[in-house]
C-alpha cells in the first residue's frame, strides 16, 4: 500500500503552501493556453471546435447562461460582454433555479453551460431541459470528455490545467476568458463588428496574460492587508457594471475559504438597505472601473467611497494605474493595470483571490479543502 | 413653534411600539386596498387607469423590471408570475445598474419601475432612460403624484397608504400585489388565459387579505424566537422558485433593522461555496415551497434543511399548514395557511418582517429610523 508522503505533496504544489497558490501563480499560463489556436494571425477568432453551424449562430435570438457558484459570476460577466458586442439579449441563471421556472426557451435560444468539473449535476440537469426545450447548448468546460460536453451541442474547452484546490481560481478566471471568445464570436459570425473591432478584441484578450502577470507580480502588501483583517467578521464588497460580479467573486471565496460573513453588492444599491451594516471599522472593499470606462460609472463609484468611509468603513480600494481620483477616500489601495472596461474582471479578480487565500491561512484553516466543500457537486 | 410631544406620537402609532408594527398589522386591508376596484364581479381584471391601450400592451414582447432594494424583490417576484401566466420574458434589475448596462430596449418593451415613495432616484433615472429608448415604462408607486409616475407612460397605485417606518412592510406587499395584478392583467389582454383562468387568479388575490390576518394571528411564538436570536452574528435564509426573493427580502430587513449580517440564498446554491459559512448552531430560516406546488421543488428544498441542518445549522422553518415532510428536520416550524404557488410570498415574507423587527428590538435599536438610511433615497 502507498500513502502519500510530505515531500511528494508538496512536490505537487511546486513548492507553494497551498494548491490555490499554485492556481493562482498559474493564471497567466492558464488564461493564455485558453486563448491558444483560437485566435488567428489576422485577428479573427477561429472556434470550429464549437460543432454548431455559423448559419445556427446567426438565428440566435437569446442567450442564457445557466452556471452555479463562482461559473455563474463568470456567466454575469458574460453578459455584459455579449450584449455589448452583439445585442442579443442575454439572461444569466443559477442552475438550480433555472430548470422549475419554466425558462422561455425554444430552437433559437442558445443556453451557455459554465462549469470546471463538466460533472455539477445542477448545471447538468439544466442543460437537459434546455435540450428537452429544443434549445441548443453550448458548454464552457474545463475537464476534458465529462458529462456535460458530452450531452452539449457545442463545447468551448478551457485550457485551465487540473484544478485541485477546492476554491476555484485559474478556473474561474479562463471561463470569463471562453465567455468573452464566445461574445467575440458570436458578433464576428452575425457580421455586427467589422473585421477590424474584432481584430482589437483578439490584440485586447492577447494582452491579458502579461496584466495578470503584473497583478501578481504586486501583491505582497495585499497579504500583508489580509493579514490584519484576518480577525475581522464581515466584509462588504462593492462593485459597478463587470465590478458587481467581481465583488460577488471576492465576497463568495471568503466565505468559502475564511467562513467570513462577507457579501458583495452592486454599489448603488448598498444605500436601499444593506448600508446599515457598515460600523466603525468595517472593511469595504471597492473595484472601481477605469475613470476611461464610462466617466460617469467612474464618478459614482467614487462617490460611493466616500459615503461608506462617511458611515465609519475602512475602504480597500482596487483602482487602474493612474486613477488619482480614489487616493484621497482609500485606506488601502490596490493597484491594477490599464485594462479595456469589458476585460477588467480578469485582472480586479487576482487580488481578492490572494486577499481570502491569505486571511484563512492566517486563521489557521485548511485553503485547499475548506469544511463542508466538495470541488465538484455531484448532488442537486 | 410647535413640538410633537410622545403621546401625540402614541397615537400615530395606534398604541404600536412602533410604526413598523402598526405597519405589519395594516396589511390585511393594505392588500384588500391595492386590490380594490380592480377585480370585477365577474372575475376580470379592471385596469382602465393604466393609460396603455390594449393593443399597446399585446404589442409587448419583452419586461424588464426595474427597481431598488425591497421593490427590486417584489421585481423578482414579478418575473415568476408574468413569466408563468404570459409566457413573455421578463429580466429584473437594479435601477442603478440598469441604465449603465446598455439594456437591449425598442418600443415593444414594457419597462415596470417599482418604488414605493415614487420619487428614489436611481429609478427614476432608470426610468428616463428606458424612455429615451422608446420603451413604454408602467410604474407601481404607492405615494399619489410623485415624480415616477408622473412621468411613466401608465401608473398603477398601490393603496398601502403611508408607511413611516425606514422598512417597507406593507410598502413590499402591495406591490407584490400590484405585479400580480400586472401579470394577470397582460394574460387577459394578451388573451393567453381564458376568462374563467382570469377568474380563478382573481380569486384567488381576493383571498390573500384574509390569509395575511392568519398569520398575523399566530406570530407571538416568533416574536419569542427572535428574542432567542438577538445575539447572533448570522442568518442565512433559504428559499426556492418564489421562495427565493422572500428570503433576500428577509435577510434585508435584519440588515436594515438589525445590523446583523444576514444573507439570502437559492437553496440550491448554498452547496457551491457559501455552506462553508455553517457552524455549529448557525440559525438558517427556510421557505419551504407548498408540496403542492410541484413535488420535486418540495422535495429539494426538504433535502437542503437536512443538508444545513448536518453541518450544525439551527433551522427555521416556514411551511404550509399540512406540510409533514418538515417535522423531522425544524428545530422551529413557523406554519402558513396554503397559498398558491406563485402567491405564497404574501404570506410567508409575515413572519420575516415580525422576525426581524423583534430582534431588532430586543438589541435595543430603532425599528423605525435605523442607522445610515433613509425612508426615500432621493440621490444615486
Amino acid at each position: 500500500a502507498y500513502s502519500v508522503d510530505w515531500d511528494a505533496a508538496a512536490a505537487e504544489k511546486d513548492g507553494f503552501d497551498w494548491f490555490m497558490l499554485k492556481e493562482i501563480a498559474e493564471q497567466p499560463k492558464a488564461v493564455a493556453d485558453t486563448l491558444l489556436g483560437r485566435l488567428s494571425d489576422t485577428g479573427a477568432l477561429v472556434l470550429d471546435e464549437l460543432r454548431l453551424t455559423e448559419q445556427e449562430l446567426r438565428d440566435i435570438d437569446k442567450v442564457f447562461v445557466v452556471a452555479c457558484g463562482t461559473a455563474y459570476h463568470a456567466g454575469l460577466i458574460a453578459k455584459y460582454a455579449i450584449e455589448h458586442w452583439t445585442r442579443i439579449p442575454v439572461e444569466v441563471e443559477l442552475a438550480s433555479e433555472f430548470r422549475y421556472r419554466d425558462p422561455v426557451l425554444d430552437r433559437s435560444t442558445l443556453v451557455v453551460v459554465v462549469s470546471q468539473s463538466g460533472e455539477t449535476m445542477d448545471t447538468l440537469m439544466a442543460l437537459r431541459h434546455a435540450r428537452e426545450q429544443k434549445a441548443k447548448v453550448l458548454a464552457i468546460c474545463n475537464a476534458n470528455g465529462s458529462t456535460i460536453p458530452r450531452e452539449s451541442d457545442a463545447v468551448l474547452y478551457t485550457h485551465a490545467g487540473p484544478e485541485v484546490a477546492v476554491a476555484s481560481t485559474k478556473g474561474f478566471l479562463t471561463q470569463v476568458v471562453a465567455c468573452y471568445l464566445v461574445g467575440a464570436f458570436l458578433a464576428q459570425v452575425r457580421g455586427v463588428k467589422y473585421a477590424d473591432e474584432v481584430a482589437a478584441i483578439v490584440d485586447e484578450l492577447r494582452a491579458l496574460p502579461e496584466k495578470v502577470t503584473e497583478v501578481l507580480a504586486t501583491m505582497e502588501p495585499v497579504r500583508e492587508l489580509a493579514r490584519s483583517l484576518a480577525t475581522e467578521d464581515t466584509l462588504l464588497f462593492l462593485g459597478r457594471h463587470v465590478g458587481y460580479p467581481v465583488a460577488l467573486e471576492g465576497a463568495l471565496k471568503l466565505k468559502e475559504l475564511a467562513y467570513i460573513h462577507a457579501e458583495g453588492f452592486a454599489a448603488g444599491e448598498l444605500k436601499h438597505g444593506s448600508i446599515a451594516l457598515i460600523d466603525q471599522g468595517t472593511p469595504v472593499v471597492v473595484i472601481v472601473p477605469s475613470p476611461l470606462s464610462r466617466e460617469s460609472v467612474h464618478g459614482k463609484v467614487v462617490s460611493n467611497i466616500q459615503e461608506v468611509r462617511a458611515r465609519g468603513a475602512r475602504t480597500i480600494v482596487i483602482a487602474e494605474e493612474g486613477d488619482e481620483d480614489v487616493v484621497p477616500f482609500a485606506d488601502h489601495l490596490i493597484r491594477v493595470p490599464r485594462t479595456p472596461t469589458l476585460l477588467a474582471p480578469v485582472v480586479t479578480t487576482v487580488p481578492l483571490q490572494v486577499l481570502a487565500c491569505e486571511i484563512a491561512a492566517t486563521r489557521g484553516l485548511d485553503v485547499d479543502q475548506p469544511r463542508n466543500l466538495a470541488k465538484s457537486v455531484t448532488v442537486e
